[in-house]
């Protein structure tokens, strides 16, 4: 029986107002180390760098989107749907638990020194970790989180296209950035949901509302997520810990926080994170021991990773072209012979200050599951043939952009 | 010269915090009947029946607007347009008096006893009366109003595809009614205004933000200008109007407002608003004219009158069905007998109270004037070319719908 | 047992977002035409002349406090507090119909021509004629309202100093008018709420708020409900409707809609309005019948009743001065004889356009029930003893502003 | 002459919306390490272990404060009182670096590792040595700032009781925390300063609003800034800093960032901090250096400090309590012999776990400077005077609490 104890345990947000603790086992889940270090990770990294407001945290985003699954849950249940107690509070810890794999900066870790493990696989850990500890009391909640539940739409509910996680971060990072278009009508959305087949669907008066949810998230990844300075920032810091790494693998001696440099000096596989050393060390890295070892690294004897920690702190980002189309590569070669003379470093080490790749986004991506719409005669059809006009099809294929990264001093 | 007075004239908005009354001309247009009879006006007719809160008037969204074109005047200087102050003055009174012409539920005013005048036109004449009382003080207003002033991008201001007009209705709209998908990021798209050739453009950089004007707007359309709920009360206002006239044709006492029941007995064109009997007359027709006057029809003893009266007045909407199709001709017309049995009215009657239409809806209209994005080379080009991937060419197509509507009681 | 039916009727709300409508005999409780004449009725009068935002009306404010008692509610289960389906359903129909007996304009109507009868006391005559039509549903409703119900704090609920009607109408009226300060944290003061000795409470640690609340409450007094144009707005209706009663006495020809003409000619008491004919006929009258005969009254030959209906038409209000001191006798004797003179009408009829009265707010008032909170140790003190610092008994002396209304032409 | 450059350097903020970083040198000063180094800087320090949403920085409440000085001085020319393009931008720079002298947790630092130098005196010091790398292009900001320049209110919109600070850190922190009382009408009060006899004053009709700001400000003190959870937090940090200096004192290695080392090994005085050597080593000491190093104490083999952290880092924070009153001296004596006994710590050492003090708040302090408030006669008046009740001198009274703080596990 799920302990409701006296509910009266209340946190202030500034989006949703209050959210109320809904029992004493989430109290102390939320009051875990494993927990309250999402305290101290950033919920979208660099993007502070272009919007100052966005400070918010993974820990405020994991307790937002428990609230709307508490608010999917009774929505649903007022439709009819049949919805235990027990079952509610596993979808709520599942919700609440479904980002606590992630590290500082994740998308940088996992492109340098996290390489191998996934921040899903982390979540797992990390949640199979903390069910040891509570004797088991997570077991329902690991099987809605891992989809092996036989309720699929609450795996839904915590993972899919129209996930709580997507509503609230949407909404939670366009109210920090200030993007006010990222705006989405989570309440409707969630006043409209309803559950076919037990899948997920939503109602066909609903249909506007889901074309400007996936419209909003698209100008989110390209106005926010995927800025250009949120770019740079990113590949910045990929090239600081591939720096800092490879100094530490030649001997050079490096400053880092007892965390970091853990993850610097050896590299650990999916495996090796099974042992609880490794997941524990995992857990002291947060935003912090990135950035006041990057701070250290200002006077560092490198110049590469002086260089970089400088761009980084002081804000001084390199330049950034984002276009459609391919750079020429002898343009590229032409730049890396340029830069190689100006620093006079080696082609290798060219790598880490000149950087082309590119980034795509999916703004539906319906292999990843689709949304339903439900239609008035009982039918279910995938939104994308749905919608009257908005083709969403259009938005169902890839936009890949092409970026190419350089010193400014190297502009002609 | 611009006399700034004391600049101490403030009203208040909800939506903009405040709104400063620019000048001692534009303080004395604010307070005169013409402008003030549109406190009487609701913006967004019977919307209120769907969502309660939308009782703003245009009042506040010419307000709003004027506000809006100030800002947006702002921003054009501060890139280096120029821009005097005679025109910023002009413009701010052409945006301020944009929407003088409309009278009580537009729409349906427009399609019964005011047939033969558009809103625009009636504007234009109520400037120009305006401007006969101040002794010529509105030339410039009225050039710039009618787009044939020198510098077009000021009459773009006040009316295009991307004028201040429709920024403030979307904001204000989806502010009052709770639609928050319709909010649009206004600031942000003012302060990317450019103007190119003498046109208004928009920088580069904007584009996702114009993508999501027009999808929001596409979805204000259908979840609030063209709910069912509206289209039915619209009708409905259209066949109460049209039966009082017939009535009133008929030489049957029809009790109604002095302003009413002069538009009610005899038909007016063109010409005959040029007469200022009839343009005053038509100024003293607003909202509380149509409903009181509707509110009395509830007893009225033509049984249709009175039978579409109280599905108004009390809110009893006879059913609608919206649908992409045609409906069959021969439903109809079993549907039309039973109601002529059921209501024991004739043929031409059973049209009062069975409507067969439908409507549409353009998101982005190429026709009416393009929205052009500024490219960081220079040149220019149409949004729905520039769109990366919301291939807005989708949503330059006319969407269709067709409707039916029918007294439930003729329900199968 | 309360039909929850499909609970899918939602209704969109500016401030709350989406409001459920709780069960199908309180859906169709709004839709009785008693209460759907709440949708042409403002809740804050003429505010909308000194605020053009505040049109806002009684039926958004009803549903509003509803949903703040189904919060309160809610909250006070959650903390154990026992309030069975029936009592919770039978609180929510009170206060839904808590402001049911508000005609338009409601003081100055109760300072003219509906004198006898309170709104409290026209809410339970119609509360009672719409139990009659549904079977006696409303009668634990009613037991509430009325304060007759065992479970005092269910009646403290709907009418305290703490009830959700003053919750909702600070917050809403803050919204629509644009007045941040009046914002009232309504989730906080609701989560704080308990019961203790069966009468409503507040928790310590929610005394700044309860503070913050009766601050917030002064201050929209004075700066919205007691606003100048306000009480001018005010007083200028009663002295039309008042002259208007006076020339239809005399026998003068005055137009006017069916049901204002019925109050104008005649006057009720208490015990008239039992009657259900005239219920009904107060049922019919809203602010439309007031502005649109009002609106008329700008060419009646008589020149005080035309004059004061231009003075509200067309926003020409007269001059006031608001002080704390008592005008001097003899100065506004002066004033009267230059009146007299320059509009050449009878000393009696002076006083349809001088006016002289006060006003006056008490920010707390114990007498009309007090505001307990409920500290750690479990013992039970006024606010106004509990409080700190901010002396809430200085907040419990009333302010008394005298007022002094004339015509602008009067002045010196 | 103040280069105003393109002018399109644009800042999101989600409160106002856009800050526009009005001139090349504000820009250059923004981009400076010192300024930037604001970003790493939590506006309200521990208070998100409350409020999980206030991360918000002084990078962006300095911002936040320029943008409201720019309304300001707009809103004063706008009635006439004369403040020259060279004014504007120095009063600009003043506000914007009213905040850049703040360390990291800066109310535990100054009481524990920075004990001689006030923030103000830092800011000073930071300004001058921009000022020199500037060739002096601050002179007129720091003027302002010190107060020396002739135009006294200028200094008053940067410092005073009604200051452009606390407008937008009350309404900054009220955002951030969700706390919807500290909402201030930041545009009112705005519109209605005045300058009389070179001193701010405010008009008449904004008294409700200042009282309401007064209040709205004594709220957040209780409820946020001096939250019992704050009042440990701080105290902690207190403790942990002063022990971590103890112990580095005695020899014992206690791992710490380079800039939190260096003001850890050595105490500086005010003079010391003219050293540009010293200044600068403050100015690379922040938020990551105070948290980062707390962490690897969580394992540092001194056992008072690992308790004291941990408290900190997994937020398990000791017992507070807070009253009006003094507690019992031999109560403490027994508390403290108590944790000596169950810690086997030292009778000093106890200092660093058991602490009693006191706090205390002053809503409004007229010796800081008064609130002026302008009457329409001319004459003017101090705010606790003119308040027609809510006695402001009541809240011109200092209200102290006294509190308690210790292990949770002596509690009895």
């Amino acid at each position: 029986m799920v302990d409701r104890f006296n509910n009266r345990k209340i946190i202030n947000d500034p989006i949703y107002g209050f959210i109320r603790v809904p029992s004493s086992l989430i109290y102390k889940i939320i009051d875990h180390p494993f927990f309250q270090r999402l305290r101290r990770i950033k919920q979208t990294g660099f993007t502070s760098l272009v919007y100052p407001g966005a400070n918010h945290t993974r820990f405020q985003h994991s307790l937002g989107a428990m609230d709307l699954m508490r608010r999917a849950i009774s929505a649903l249940r007022n439709k009819g749907y049949e919805i235990t107690e027990e079952e509610e509070h596993a979808a709520l810890i599942a919700i609440l638990l479904h980002d606590i794999g992630h590290g500082p900066f994740s998308h940088s870790l996992e492109h340098s020194i996290v390489k191998d493990v996934s921040h899903e696989e982390l979540s797992i850990l990390f949640m199979k970790r903390i069910n040891k500890e509570f004797d088991g009391e997570l077991d329902l909640a690991i099987q809605i989180f891992e989809g092996t539940y036989k309720k699929k739409f609450l795996h839904q509910l915590v993972s899919s296209q129209l996930d709580m996680d997507r509503l609230d971060y949407l909404k939670r990072d366009s109210f920090y950035t200030g993007v006010s278009e990222g705006v989405v009508s989570v309440d409707r959305i969630i006043s409209m949901l309803e559950v076919v087949n037990d899948e997920l669907a939503v109602e066909q008066k609903g249909i506007y509302n889901i074309e400007n949810f996936i419209v909003a998230r698209r100008l989110m990844y390209w106005q926010v997520y995927l800025h250009k300075t949120v770019i740079v920032s990113e590949t910045l810091l990929i090239n600081i810990l591939l720096r800092a790494r490879e100094l530490v693998h030649n001997g050079v001696e490096v400053w880092a926080t007892p965390a970091l440099k853990y993850f610097l000096k050896k590299h650990y596989n999916k495996e090796d994170f099974q042992d609880l050393s490794v997941l524990t060390m995992f857990s002291q890295l947060d935003d912090y021991d990135v950035m006041i070892s990057i701070k250290q690294w200002l006077n560092h004897p490198d110049k590469i990773l002086s260089m970089l920690a400088d761009n980084i702190i002081n804000r001084k980002l390199p330049a950034i072209i984002l276009q459609k189309d391919h750079f020429k590569i002898d343009e590229i070669i032409k730049l890396r012979k340029r830069a190689s003379q100006l620093y006079d470093i080696s082609e290798e080490e060219v790598d880490y200050i000149i950087n082309y790749d590119h980034t795509s986004n999916l703004a539906y991506n319906p292999e990843l599951g689709r949304i339903n719409i439900l239609f008035r005669d009982g039918h279910v059809e995938d939104v994308s043939n749905a919608a009257d006009q908005l083709n969403i099809s259009v938005l169902s294929h890839s936009v890949v952009k092409h970026f190419l990264i350089y010193p400014k001093e190297l502009r002609d």
